[in-house]
């Protein structure tokens, strides 16, 4: 027969499966010696047999009864005993906590008989009738559903009675009996006075909690499964509330938000821990409970010391006091902020408690990545204006705008204010420094791509009345008209009137060179973790650069190279029309001439960023898009056209230019004639391109320096696409004196391309995966229109757990890596594969790509330190991969 | 040692790989004991060896001498004796024949010497020297590429100064000095006199041509490997032209136009086969053989009976008599029309030489499809104007109209006349019934997309002066003018002046049940070969259809369902304004209301298609396409409205309209916003579709029917998606009573359904493969846009061998159909898996799908017998899948 509890004696934390979190810690700390009241788990095996069978599993209650026993044997007390009652509490604990989830009931074995006992035993009264309410009220709550505010009403009005030290004994001997009243009038039945019915109901009520709709969307949403099932702990009570010389209170090993050594916490004496929730009175410092209670304050740091060395990490506690004696009532590894997760784990490896790699585990990319943004100057701040959801990391002032045009046309910096943003707002997004919308929450169109984008922004400000026609917003009694000046903050969702100074994060400071490590404990501990992760990473990080500045910031954020230099962007500004002439070009001498002008340009820039990029390697991708994106948008032609029409007038150049853009166009136009298409199709253009690229390195070579381009062929879904482009470079370079060997290698950024891998290995010195195209086509998804349209829907109902363009989606898209990167290797071994999509610099797809084998991520140069680090996370600890740090 | 060298006593046709075909079939007639005469042959691995190593192998030419010294002991002459010259035919012969091979050079031993031994024997001087100058302009072509005109020219000034009985002897052998001549001038060195030297160059030229530009290109487009290499025959020299006894002829056993019985061919007295196919004189028929030498008619009838009942096939024949001596030069299984191969097929297996299962592997479903197009009437056709390339088959006539606006405004059909097309030609090419173009192949722009739409297209009538300013071509004297009638015939690429009057073809008229089997020779092989496939068969053949009139056609064209009722085609015409509506709707009342108004039609359209299917599964497709495409399209909108605020006109509701469309608008609207995403966030209108199906199978119930609908979710990427759907509806289907069950499955039409296919068939009751789609996103390739622009070049490069949306694309798409089969059926055991894209219709692709474990395939109603029959072959020879009929 199946076992379903275990007392605390018997467990530990490797158990939390089976006893749920807080259980084994219950269990790990009564193996330790520490003083934890007596009791026992229910296991996560009882609640899955409960839910199965929809009935208590048999012999539950016997197991449940004979653990309890041996708990009042231990203590000398007896449920429901008249005389010297055992009150318990009864506490939910699964593997991950989860809102939604029925919490605590204390006080269970109270009833009209043992309330006199309890008020005996603790010489108090009225701590005895005011927990026998407390019962009542958790109990109706918590087992049926009854409404807080049912009783509240009743004790608000007591309260409003009684005198300046609160309600009597008696009093609260009558509030008892209204509340049993209001218990059996919701219920329809009495309150249960048979104190193991008591237990019993509670223990199947926090079974059922497990389907509450709330836990069951946080589930679907956090994608836990719905078959772990909650444990149940059963604990003896003790008492913070009889007293002064009582007490409770919160406690860290160290500070959780700076990271700074030394015990830290809150105290509240003469209450118990719903008072502290419930914020009944202020709390005061540990220090506060060093003078009150110095015997129980040097027993506390001592169990915390203890703890830390034990668990190796940053511990929270909950601890009781009752009238002078010390209780633990939980402890678990402790949540902290990213900037204290750098400092504690840097401390714990100078303290030898844990190595270096393992303090690169306590760490993430993506707690690197939220120290990287700017912040408010905090002696700055002014009293926030209104607040909202903190939807995307940041800080950003500047002048307010309501659409568009405005955002585009400004001079300096501006806040795009909209009530919510679709899809036609994404030029004024791109243009904005930040966005502010008055609906929507963390998954809303605004704030998903504002994410994607970097962008800062603060959405769902309820108490924004937006007037776009008026350009003016209201907050209660404040307008802010259209140029005023307003502050953003994106983590705290606050924002402020006028221009809030922004300081630069030190950790992004310390990057750019511009702060020594030695002037801070958190950018100390970033350079020694990021260092320790480049030497322990097999994964290369390479940047995406574009233009000699680029390059430049990407080595000095610690770039091994250049793994995407798209060459498109050098065909915008002057040279565009050099591009409109290719296009229009009639017949193949005016494609010619307008290719030999564009020659030495983009010689020009292969030159300034190889020189920058000197001995290492810089991919450059031949050109990618479709031509017509240099040309005007149809509807914008068209439209000109026609008002020229009407008026009589001739629509000259624009009507040359709209036969052009209506020949080219497109419907998708994502898998239409570009990448390796248009290079086999428009004579000479990759031949320019490749005579650019070699022409540059030869002349660095004259230079004498260490060129190593590489040449990239970008949306090839077959073989004979790259043995053709092949065979052109080969002639090409065969022309180029001087010039060094140069690879030819290709994306893959299609599935086809990935299913037939092998044989493209067979034509490609390198690979280089796009993951941005594979998955827009692996998901039939193309970012610019799906992630407004419906991928906040999708997020918001937990169809999908993450954009899959900011996350590698490893079912489908990390499948076809997986196979590309086998397939490719065993057709050509040692074959280097890196990638070059956004998912490059996604900390969590990063921690995947190396655990793929890839050879090198590329991303974007600001995002380079945090794919070291998590290259560096990933080397040291692979099984963690895909999962958060703590 | 490897052996090279093998007699013709020595070999069979089953080493068709190291003898060629045409070797292997000449050792499988001597092993018949038929007259061929002695020789032997030098196999393909001797061609490999000589190509890998650029070096005739070692001993090859030792092995050559043993094996000619046989043949001159068997015929008792000898190479370069001057007295009793043997001389030999050297023939290239490959698995495949391919051009830019050398193909023949005859007369090898000839030189100063034998010519008079030759002369000698055979009596005839003039033949003996005419032979020579034969053999120095065939050697000096095939072995130096000495162009033939250089020898033409002087024959040709012999010939004008010859009397009327043609050159003398001394004439000849004036010419042959003068040949000697050009070949020293043009090659440097004077003609090879010593006949063994001619005899290794010959060997050694046709190993070569393996390598010529035209074969090596002929490979790449036909995708036969490079590796395969050509074997070499060598032959002892039969004439037929010595004298009116003599002559030469092909022959085949049946007729290859029509599949008619009896012995079938063309011969020609007194002549070589160079003649014949140089066009000298006329050939006749073998009628006239009867007569002429009634003892070699006879011989040959006898053997073409042998050959025929050997290869269990039609077979063709090379033969030469010599002087009343029948002599067997050559044969193979023969190529034959698509009637006769179907009519062959059921000759065969009537008399039973091969079994009906064998029968179906003798045809394929490209071949019905042939003879499914319609034809002119011979009776009615006049002489051709010009002739091209038949690029797509069928018989057009029409008007002749120059540009798009001529072919969209016309009223009739029309021809749509172009120098080339281009993607701009596209709408034109739309609205023509026929596409005639004067540039261009058979894998041009034209030809591709003709043949993608099953247009009737005649490409590259090089006769065709067309000027399109003037509106009108001209072809020699005639000038045919916009407007006037002209027919195309797309397979024998002919056009003629006029309506020439067309027939439909005989098998669409018995398919279509207008013809009874047994009026037509054809027909009835038609019927018994697709009533076999059908018996035969274990994939299932459902059609495409989105009306009752398309159900009524598939019924009666043997569909075994509807596999994919299109749900979009029933919300255009007058609906269009309650979809307008839909899409306008501001709030959720007033959708509600449009769908309220939608849902009678809905459910009017299911109940007809329901009952046309009576008995036959009907799966019904949600609706899948983006809403937007309900609108009007923006650039037309955005000069509209342009056009009236620049004449100060209100716009009214084309304003409306237009900021609906701009706020609709995506970028790649195949990735975008449809199929399930639609359904998802559109709320109500899959639950109103669903309620429709649910309420017409209801009504039919009612009415005594057996409906079988299927629903069918478009577009997962995500088994949560079609989670959430089956929940809606399961919801709606609750609330329909006297609804039979109804399975709801999906679509897998994107690479991440494939690729978590596993998953995905936890939540669905079947799989439809939509392969259109798939091949879209599996090559980021959208089919309107990449098939104008750049498939033409590609099919033109050899880069790809067949657009991938006519054949599926087995390593890439067919890759992820095997996945999802194999994952699908892993996870739910029994599922059924169809496919329901256009290449459901293909018939190499059907063959694919059966491999491929599917259920069935649903194509379009006239493609539905195609199906059929590759189905059927697929399952008597799966082996065979992929390969061609014969």
């Amino acid at each position: 027969m199946t076992r379903y509890v275990y007392d605390f004696i018997e467990g530990g934390r490797e158990m939390a499966g089976l006893l749920g979190g807080k259980g084994a810690n219950l269990a790990e700390m009564t193996r330790l010696g520490l003083p934890v009241p007596p009791g026992f788990t229910v296991s996560t095996d009882a609640c899955r047999a409960y839910l199965a069978d929809k009935a208590v599993p048999d012999g539950l209650f016997d197991e449940v009864n004979a653990h309890l026993r041996e708990v009042e044997v231990r203590l000398g007390r007896r449920l429901g005993d008249p005389a010297e009652p055992l009150l318990l509490a009864v506490r939910s604990g699964g593997r991950y906590s989860m809102p939604g989830m029925m919490e605590t009931i204390l006080d269970i074995g109270l009833n009209d008989a043992t309330v006199t006992g309890l008020a005996r035993i603790s010489g108090d009264e009225r701590f005895a009738w005011d927990s026998y309410r407390r019962l009542i009220q958790m109990f109706g709550r918590t087992v049926h559903g009854v409404p807080a505010e049912e009783f509240d009403r009743e004790l608000d009005a007591l309260r409003a009675t009684a005198g300046p030290d609160g309600p009597t004994a008696e009093q609260l001997h009558g509030l008892v009996e209204t509340y049993k009243k209001v218990f059996a009038d919701r219920v329809g039945h009495e309150f249960p006075q048979a104190p193991h019915e008591q237990l019993y109901l509670a223990i199947r009520a926090v079974f059922e909690s497990w389907n509450a709709a709330r836990a069951v969307l946080y589930r679907r949403r956090e994608h836990i499964s719905d078959d772990l099932g909650t444990a149940v702990n059963v604990m003896a009570m003790v008492f913070g509330n009889l007293g002064p010389d009582s007490g409770t209170g919160v406690a860290f090993t160290r500070d959780p938000a700076t990271g700074a050594p030394g015990v830290y916490g809150d105290y509240l004496s003469d209450a118990q821990g719903e008072d502290v929730v419930a914020g009944v009175r202020n709390t005061v410092g540990l220090d506060e409970l060093s003078r009150l209670d110095p015997a129980s304050y040097r027993r506390l740091t001592g169990i915390m010391t203890t703890l830390e060395r034990h668990y190796r990490d940053l511990c929270d506690v909950e601890f009781t006091i009752e009238r002078g004696r010390l209780w633990m009532l939980q402890t678990r590894v402790g949540k902290r902020t990213a900037a204290a997760a750098f400092v504690i784990a840097a401390q714990l490896a100078d303290e030898g408690l844990i190595s270096w790699d393992e303090a690169l585990t306590r760490v993430s990319g993506a707690q690197l990545a939220q120290l990287m943004f700017p912040t408010f100057d905090p002696q700055a701040t002014p009293e926030p204006l209104a607040t909202g959801v903190g939807a995307s990391p940041g800080a950003a002032a500047g002048r307010v705008v309501f659409d568009n045009a405005a955002a585009t046309a400004a001079d300096g910096p501006v806040i795009l204010v909209r009530r919510e943003t679709n899809p036609d707002d994404l030029p004024g997004m791109i243009a904005a420094a930040g966005i502010l919308t008055a609906r929507g929450g963390k998954t809303s169109h605004a704030a998903v791509v504002a994410r994607g984008m970097g962008r800062t922004c603060v959405c769902g400000v309820e108490a924004l009345q937006i007037d776009p026609e008026r350009g003016e917003f209201r907050v209660g009694d404040t307008t802010v008209r259209a140029g005023d000046l307003v502050s953003i903050d994106g983590t705290t969702g606050r924002i402020y009137l006028g221009e809030v100074p922004v300081r630069p994060s030190p950790v992004t400071r310390y990057l750019a060179g511009e702060l020594a490590p030695e002037t801070d404990r958190l950018v100390s501990a970033v350079d020694r973790l990021l260092r320790h992760a480049d030497s322990v990473r097999r994964l290369g990080v390479r940047a995406n650069a574009d233009t000699p500045a680029d390059a430049t910031r990407a080595r000095a954020l610690g770039a091994d190279g250049v793994g995407l230099c798209r060459t498109e962007h050098m065909f915008l500004g002057a040279r565009r029309a050099l591009v409109e002439r290719l296009i229009l070009a009639d017949g193949l001498d005016e494609v010619h001439a307008a290719l030999a002008e564009l020659l030495p340009l983009q010689r020009e820039d292969f030159v300034a960023i190889l020189a920058e990029m000197d001995g290492l390697p810089v991919t450059i991708r031949l050109l990618d898009p479709p031509l017509h994106e240099f040309l005007p948008p149809l509807p914008e032609l068209a439209a000109r056209v026609a008002r020229a029409e009407a008026l009589g007038q001739h629509p000259g150049r624009d009507a040359v230019l709209l036969a052009a853009v209506r020949r080219m166009q497109e419907s998708n136009p994502m898998l239409g004639l570009r990448g390796v298409r248009l290079g086999l199709v428009v004579p000479g253009l990759f031949a320019m391109q490749v005579r650019a690229v070699a022409e540059a390195a030869a002349r660095r070579v004259a230079e004498g320096g260490d060129p190593r381009p590489e040449i990239m062929v970008p949306l090839v879904v077959d073989v004979h696409e790259l043995a053709a482009v092949r065979a052109e470079v080969a002639d090409v370079l065969a022309t180029v004196p001087g010039a060094p060997p140069i690879p030819v290698g290709t994306m893959v950024e299609t599935p086809r391309a990935a299913l037939t891998a092998g044989a493209i290995a067979g034509e490609a010195e390198f690979f280089s995966l796009g993951t941005n195209d594979l998955t827009q086509t692996t998901w039939a998804f193309s970012r610019d229109d799906g992630e407004g349209s419906f991928l906040g829907d999708y997020l918001e109902r937990g169809i999908v757990e993450a954009s899959p363009f900011e996350t590698v989606d490893v079912a489908g898209v990390g499948r076809l890596v997986r196979l590309a990167v086998a397939e490719g290797r065993a057709a050509r071994p040692g074959l280097t594969v890196g990638v070059c999509g956004e998912h490059g610099g996604d900390p969590e797809s990063v921690e995947f790509f190396a655990e793929a084998g890839l050879d090198y991520v590329s991303c974007s140069p600001y995002r380079v330190p945090i794919a070291r680090l998590a290259a560096g996370r990933a080397a040291v600890a692979p099984d963690c991969v895909g999962s958060d740090a703590r």
